[in-house]
């Protein structure tokens, strides 16, 4: 009954332990035992690395799972960790030292093992990508969470995405566009099945929903920047979401997917704050941010008069990407949205009179964890 | 690079040759290069059957690629044709011995291929099932857009998916719920990864969707009943959608996913037509429908003077599953659906606040086979 798959084990490194690699580690530690049990196959962690430091799980002993157990007790999965204050962890030599060891070490113990490296890091492409690779071109398995290595110069992509295998079989990524939602997914079987994709657009950003809804409901730009800034919703620095940039890595994911060529550059990316607001430091960025309040309220109201709203849209058609303000119908799907919630439609050859609409929470935590556990364990069916 | 598949064949049984059965079959003898060159595996068609007649394709002469070619040039997708006109098709003997035949066949002269049934026909639970379960217990695949397998007797579909093994891992059917829309694939993802799912509820069928339209914009129930007949979107006998056991039928596949052992039976189903009208002929009930327009006019402008509409929803919550008229807000993702979309959400322990939504067409044959092509091709992935 079980052909196909028997008793497979994966072997897991996991580079990040911020809040998604907390999650997914507690997850996989406390699942493991009904992981096993509902689909036949084993999860057994390897090495742990955030960015300085790096454990390497000995389970020739039966150390392992004791291990991991008093490493899931000791960490508070809302509060940060550092890996260098646990027993045996060692300064990161980099990921791509730390890979090597891991596929050496694979291939001297190898009784079948299949290893999948995840990287819930946010370490640059350049980090990463070199790493990457050479676990895909060893024929083994790569989950990302951080969008920075499929954002890189679209020559590393290209060679990344080839070592991945026919329909880049052995990478997945479906977290970093939308966290958990069935984007990437989406847009896989669409292509699978040769549809022909007209144009992906969306909202892409939870922080700019809020942002949009809450203008929509007539406070002030800098009110709407301060109370999402209040409520955690945007980075320490908010112009890290308003700048756009990361919606143009989603869209750029997207748009690679594709099949586009494109570089993050090429990407038309409307910044929410003026040119010579980069180089204020915070607090006078927050100050100063009522300068454009009267700017927004103008473009909310001429919205408003046509019966449209303004959202935070990236749009990905013809190889074009956009990302920016948009001003959208209120009964459209997008216009209807309210709040964090992200938005993804698909106008294609056979979704053509209307879109295919996938909605839902696209940020989190604990909602990206899942999707990168989603993702693992579709290496199994 | 293609480690973990290298040239791999899926050899293909299809039951059903109705508008899904073509769609399917032009698909893949269409696509047939493509799918191997993008995906390394090679989709070889073994035997078409319909409801009468059954075609073995022998692919060890050359014969059987130009065989294909010549039988996908003589049927016309768009209009009904039946295998006895087609030379080599004999009389089906049943599924059961259709299938039998194809897996003594493919062990006597195995290269290590695989077998994939798909069920793309509107045969009954008892003539599909005992066929099915033999190919799942001989560690083969199946791929269903018929419903009717799921919704026989629950032991019968226990039998069936324990023989799927682990994960109900060779056993594919997106497309019985909503056409290509990715429902049952994030269903998958949400219990693989552990969220607990509190409701499940929708509007899924694409007649009864615009049936409600048409009533919220001022329409008698009886002129929406014959549009949507006119339009072709209602089956011959329109009170094969009225009586909502499509949808039933829908919400019970749901519910078994989720791990409730439910009969067909227990659903609970509001037909949109009175008991005494079953037994009339179509002319007849056309003519007599009309007795229901001031029900249907009263209870929609009852739910307007709430701000509400009315729509033909699912709903699957603790083991109990409803079907029937639920009266909703109108800016609410369920009032906001518009004409033939079929629309499902998802309230779950990480979706909470708001749900994960999934919308767009949820019928057709083209969208219907595009989704039984990525179950197949989700085989090699």
């Amino acid at each position: 009954m079980t052909t196909g798959y028997g008793k497979r084990v994966f072997e897991i490194v996991q580079f990040g332990m911020g809040g998604v690699g907390r999650a997914l580690f507690g997850l996989i530690v406390q699942h493991e035992a009904e992981i096993r049990q509902r689909l036949g196959i084993e999860l057994r962690y390897r090495a742990l690395a955030d960015s300085s430091h790096v454990l390497h799980l000995d389970d020739t002993t039966a150390l392992s799972r004791d291990h991991l157990q008093h490493l899931w007790a000791s960490l508070n999965p809302k509060v940060a960790a550092k890996l260098e204050t646990q027993a045996g962890a060692v300064r990161s030599p980099g990921a791509p030292s730390v890979v090597a060891t891991e596929l050496a070490r694979l291939k001297s113990t190898s009784g079948g093992a299949n290893l999948i490296v995840v990287d819930v890091s946010g370490a640059s492409a350049e980090q990463m990508i070199p790493a990457l690779t050479a676990v895909l071109r060893n024929g083994q398995r790569v989950v990302l969470a951080n969008k920075r290595p499929l954002c890189g110069p679209y020559e590393d992509f290209k060679l990344m995405t080839a070592a991945a295998g026919l329909g880049w079989n052995r990478l997945r990524y479906e977290t970093t566009v939308g966290a958990a939602l069935p984007i990437i997914s989406s847009l896989r079987s669409l292509l699978d099945s040769f549809d022909t994709i007209q144009e992906i657009s969306g909202t892409f950003s939870g922080t700019l929903g809020y942002l949009f809804t809450r203008l929509e409901e007539g406070a002030l730009y800098s009110e709407a920047v301060s109370e999402a800034k209040a409520n955690g919703y945007t980075e320490p620095d908010p112009r890290d979401d308003l700048g756009g940039i990361d919606v143009a890595r989603k869209a750029l994911i997207l748009a690679r997917s594709l099949g586009y060529p494109l570089e993050l550059e090429a990407i038309e990316v409307e910044p929410l704050y003026n040119h010579e607001m980069q180089q204020m430091s915070i607090p006078e960025f927050m100050t100063r941010v009522t300068d454009l309040d009267k700017t927004f309220a103008q473009r909310v109201s001429e919205a408003a008069a046509k019966g449209d709203t303004l959202r935070y849209v990236a749009q990905i058609k013809a190889e074009q990407c956009r990302v920016g303000i948009a001003q959208v119908g209120r009964s459209t799907p997008l216009g209807q949205l309210r709040g964090t919630d992200n938005l993804v439609q698909f106008l294609t050859g056979r979704y053509h009179t209307q879109p295919l609409v996938v909605q839902g929470a696209g940020a989190g935590p604990e909602l990206t964890a899942s999707g990168v556990l989603a993702d693992i364990l579709s290496f199994a069916h």
